[in-house]
């Protein structure tokens, strides 16, 4: 099985269209539910004593949540607001809530899981937890502006403890010093990351592995609603088909990334996690095929 | 043959690294002599009577030279500077001399062109040129923020009587008043655009016919020195591989683009048309190759 360790939030996104209120959201619960269309995925979470029935549901239906923590208390919350061209957000609050003092522990059937994914949470404690997995084949850890900004040095630390890192282009030059994605990616690997993933949301992503570069195209979407989970679900997608092949050869590789930009897409096309919802696998299949077709020449 | 309409400069170019001043530039230039790689160009252009004679010898050598007017004054002067990430150009000084009140006449050889490639000009004056080929197979033209924002229905009748736009994708957006890609290549082809090529610089390019979309990633490189030209070196490849086809197909279109997206890599990696100039036929295709291989999965 595959764990994911991270976020669980009650978002409201505001978009020119639309204002959603207290939605299920974070970073885990995309890339949780992202995978769990190719693999068994458990949660490792924690949310209040306010979190709605309906979303605990959700989570239930698809995964397991052994490792999810009800806490007395209010769940995360994250308030966010998307310009018109839904190309840069705002964050107009954040409250920790739950999160604030929650200290992840690793369930024992979870420990067995040789696919770990690591979201984008405070790196010290991604670094703690990945040595809880003892079988572990392949890991994989994102990080944000955040962490950059108040933690370099020990992101550097959860890097070299981890397989791979996938993390945004804007956050890859902020974090290695560089402007080239090529030169990110080769300070990301002597910092000790096998793989780097570089994601650049509509223009798809790069993945390096050694002299090896990946640069995968965008799906191209005319109606994108919603950019939130985009990335989580591009992660979730590419560690949920590795677990599912229980392979990390480079073609493997290649092709979860581009599981990765497909279930991004879906992500966008409607609000919150609706887009990863109500997906079947013959849609991810189909949408594969017609991104290999598409790109074809 | 192919024939290109446009500017040839001289160019003062800042870069973090090196300054360049009085290179050999102009869009037609990097246009004409990246299409010259693939079949024989015609350059319509201005210089002035004090263009220096090593300048005219690289055009020769690689051109056909009836087109290109010598005037009695200055040259086409550009200067501009780029930030340190290489990515923001801002532009210091531009001195239209001889080019201010050009008079573009077509050569009666180059009528007979099937191939037209009509870089950033005025856009009355590209609508202009364009009718007195009469054996046309695929005409094709850029377009820039300047014209856009002062003769925007210029533009647009221009778009109605060519076969293709080659824009990038910032262009797109302010042109179409749209935020989306694939809207904004709509909104082109209702506008009567057959084929809509959607430059996005390092990412690549898209590109549309009827409900064809085809994404092509960017050429990967790590060292990039100089920006200039990059757009120009990708058009004039476009259409110097589909002259040299004698062929619009959809499929040789599609081969044409990675072309392009190829050779506006080899303009990158060296200082003004440096990346240009000393490249053999092999180069060209190992890297096509090499493009190819990257890609797949």
């Amino acid at each position: 099985m595959l764990t994911v360790f991270g976020s669980t939030a009650l978002d409201t996104i505001r978009t020119p269209k639309k204002t959603l209120k207290n939605v299920l959201g974070g970073a885990a619960t995309f890339a949780a539910i992202s995978a769990s269309n190719f693999v068994k995925t458990g949660l490792i979470a924690v949310v209040g004593s306010d979190f709605p029935k309906k979303h605990q549901r959700i989570l239930a239906k698809r995964l397991d949540l052994q490792g999810l923590t009800v806490k007395q208390g209010k769940t995360f919350r994250y308030d966010g607001s998307y310009d018109k061209t839904l190309s840069v957000r705002e964050t107009l609050k954040t409250e920790l809530n739950v999160l604030a003092d929650f200290k992840p522990t690793v369930p024992i059937e979870y420990k067995k899981s040789q696919f770990v994914y690591l979201a984008n949470n405070d790196p010290d404690q991604n670094f703690t937890l990945i040595s809880e997995f003892d079988k572990l084949k392949f890991s994989m850890c994102d990080t944000i502006e955040f962490w950059i900004s108040t933690k370099r040095e020990s992101v550097i630390k959860m890097i070299k403890a981890v397989d791979a890192i996938v993390i945004n282009d804007e956050e890859a030059k902020l974090l290695t010093k560089e402007f080239n994605l090529i030169k990110c990616a080769k300070k990301m690997m002597e910092w000790g990351a096998k793989y780097v993933i570089i994601k650049k949301g509509e223009h798809g992503s790069l993945m390096f592995f050694d002299d090896v570069i990946f640069p995968s195209a965008g799906f191209s979407l005319e109606d994108v609603v919603d950019p939130t989970g985009a990335g989580d679900s591009f992660a979730g997608a590419m560690i949920g088909y590795l677990a599912s092949k229980k392979s990390t050869s480079l073609s493997e590789i290649k092709k979860a990334v581009v599981y990765g930009n497909v279930l991004g897409s879906f992500a966008v096309e409607k609000y919150g996690l609706d887009g990863l919802l109500n997906l079947k696998k013959s849609d991810i299949i189909k949408r594969v095929e017609l991104y290999e077709k598409m790109i074809r020449f």
